[in-house]
């Protein structure tokens, strides 16, 4: 469907979501890596244990292995009592055996000794003398005892393909041996600037010049969803060179994000020149939001490909909206939809702010506390002003349904936090 | 204070956090980097702005400059007619200027000729021919026009110190031309495993042994808050192997964390050994808290030093709540207290858990969903077990002055994400 003006019309912002992710996903290729650089990195396989973690009846306190049995009964008024045979060392296995009515001190993490089936703590000890000890609580067999298999079982799966590997994950697989993993790569995404305005932020700029804001906010955005941005450079307003750049981009990358080029401006035809380039092309030109609106979905033979407006606000909202999911998916992450993609918090919106049906509304806001309670304040003013991001602490999002927050309303605000 | 056992009575976790935010905390020197580099990185000094941003009076749409006069009243029914008499390119200084009655096609972001005062959109004009178009609304002086100084004023700070730089951030600097700033240099962290029964990952345990499993989560974790992790092996429990390493890295670095060691077990000499190397040594010892109960908290000539508990759990809990946030600050970070350290979800506890009075617990949970609803149960099992950690996608804290939770209880989930 188009406009008058010739333009596809609008979809929705969940219909744009819905177009992309119906889209066939390739995700990038798989490399080894070493588990000290594997943090925040996304499995491709499965990690089964090879080995059973600790590997031996462990304990998880200070005090004493004994017989759980020894002490059935004892209690502060009717102690039992246990002779001390032996000190475990750490990171041996005990050259004693334990026999009943015997008991051995051992520190957090020795190991048991045969015969032993329970750890009892310090506290709950009195020593009589150099050889004796008073029990004055009993113990469960297994109580403050780790079994050999407890942790990790041989051959339990316990890590999964498309897992983002957490500290604790690492941690996990320094404790079974498993010292290198396979991963998916990192994927490069082009950003190719666009716009015979732009220059580099090392120019300075002539009357009509703006340096480029959108390439390096981009690459932070991708590094932090885990990607490498590649900056393709400024492309002029022109259709040839436009054709060429993208064509490169698309044949080297796993993603390419043009910002400018997609209002229905003078030299607009990143649409034309998407669709020249392989199916299905663009999806769709136009999302009913605000900032945003000018948005192009494309995929070709393949690789996203996305048209953001020109303006950084907007490059920022459609990036969180639109390129982020889609990028974790690439990356081969299996996101689970309940875990959210940012920091929320709850805060008062501080004044009146109408918003047209029909049409997402994404709000810069800037908190603030007064008198205890946590306040939004909007950061007005055009999607085109860098500062609207950099004065705002994150974003309130006004959903197409409604016409308005008012003063006072309490709103959910998504963090611009990194 | 010391109890019968000889060690110091265990504080409040927030006393704990108190008599640590109340030492002075030396930040890391600075450096300055190019800003290609300083994405996450804390800024060491205010970013003023060396110039207005955009520049020029620019026009924020596609569609029309003109004189915001020569629209008023123009309606639909009743449209104006305007000349036009140029096309602006865009990235130049139009070379024409305007008269009363007449208009010039601009594209987003270009430069209004002399003499124009608002840009009237697309949409709402009609082409009469090569020359002419209707103009079918009104508009206001400054209308669809960014104002020269209207994003950034010149000499405005833009980007205060203690900033940690995001995405936009980094745009905005390329924006008005600062291409390299001056930070504080990431804070090195010192991690000294202890304990005989420590092994390198790549060695294979023998009865009695495990790996070193700490250090490998440290890493991440620290990494995750901006940090430097250096690994300086594993010391055997032996008090002047202790001491010298401790020596060396409080030596080397900005802060220092020990694991293991820190429980009343064979061998634990720690908070000895702290205290003999500097002022005000050991300020508490033991926290109450579970995990994390025989956490060291000191500083040494400035440098903080953590006695973290060997438990792999207990050593993630401690990191969140107490070096963390001491972290940043050493990493010349201003912390808005109202941001969340993590993202936070809403979930129903499963079942009936309960919690000794006086003591917080931290209860890691898994979330699922369970008929459209958000479910978390908790991974019971001791604190020495890693699974308990990397099944987890989140922790429960259980305040010191509740017995527990009931099943069905709403609970706030502190997700592990990173």
């Amino acid at each position: 469907m188009k406009d008058h003006l010739g333009r596809q019309e609008a979809v929705t912002v969940k219909e744009a979501i819905k177009i992309l992710q119906t889209q066939p996903i390739h995700t990038t290729k798989t490399e080894t890596v070493p588990i000290e650089k594997a943090f925040k990195r996304v499995l491709a396989e499965d990690i089964f244990s090879p080995e059973e973690l600790p590997g031996f009846a462990r304990s998880s306190m200070d005090g004493f292995a004994l017989f759980a049995e020894d002490t059935f009964g004892a209690t502060e008024s009717m102690p039992a009592y246990l002779r001390v045979v032996g000190n475990i060392k750490m990171g041996e296995k005990p050259k004693f055996k334990l026999r009943r009515g015997e008991a051995a001190t051992v520190a957090t993490g020795g190991m048991l000794p045969e015969g032993a089936d329970a750890v009892l703590m310090l506290e709950y000890t009195n020593r009589v003398d150099a050889e004796t000890i008073e029990v004055l609580k009993q113990v469960a067999p297994g109580e403050n005892v780790i079994a050999p298999d407890e942790d990790i079982r041989k051959g339990e799966r316990i890590l999964q393909k498309g897992h983002r590997l957490r500290p604790q994950d690492i941690g996990a697989l320094a404790g079974i041996g498993i010292l290198q993993v396979m991963v998916y790569k990192k994927p490069v995404v082009a950003i190719i600037s666009t716009g015979d305005e732009i220059i580099p932020p090392h120019e300075k700029p002539q009357p009509g010049q703006v340096r480029d804001i959108n390439s390096y906010n981009l690459i932070g955005l991708i590094e932090d969803t885990g990607g490498i941005g590649i900056k393709k450079g400024i492309i002029k307003d022109n259709r040839e060179e436009l054709k060429s750049a993208l064509l490169e981009a698309i044949s080297t990358s796993d993603m390419v994000l043009i910002t400018g080029g997609s209002s229905v401006g003078t030299g607009d035809y990143t649409e034309e020149v998407i669709n020249e380039l392989g199916e299905p092309g663009v999806l769709f030109h136009g999302v009913m939001m605000k900032p945003g609106k000018p948005l192009i979905g494309a995929f070709v033979g393949g690789v996203p490909v996305f048209g953001l407006p020109g303006h950084p606000v907007a490059v920022t909202i459609c990036f969180e909206v639109f390129v982020k999911p889609l990028l974790r998916k690439v990356s081969g992450e299996e996101v689970l939809h309940y875990i959210p993609e940012r920091k929320r918090v709850k805060a008062y919106f501080s004044r009146n702010l109408p918003s047209t049906l029909g049409r997402e509304d994404y709000i810069r806001v800037r908190l603030r506390e007064e008198e205890g309670r946590l306040v939004a304040d909007p950061m007005l003013g055009k999607s085109a002003l860098i500062k609207t991001l950099v004065h705002a602490d994150g974003m309130v999002i006004i959903p197409k349904d409604s016409n308005g927050i008012y003063q006072g309303q309490e709103v959910e605000v998504v963090l611009f936090e990194y």
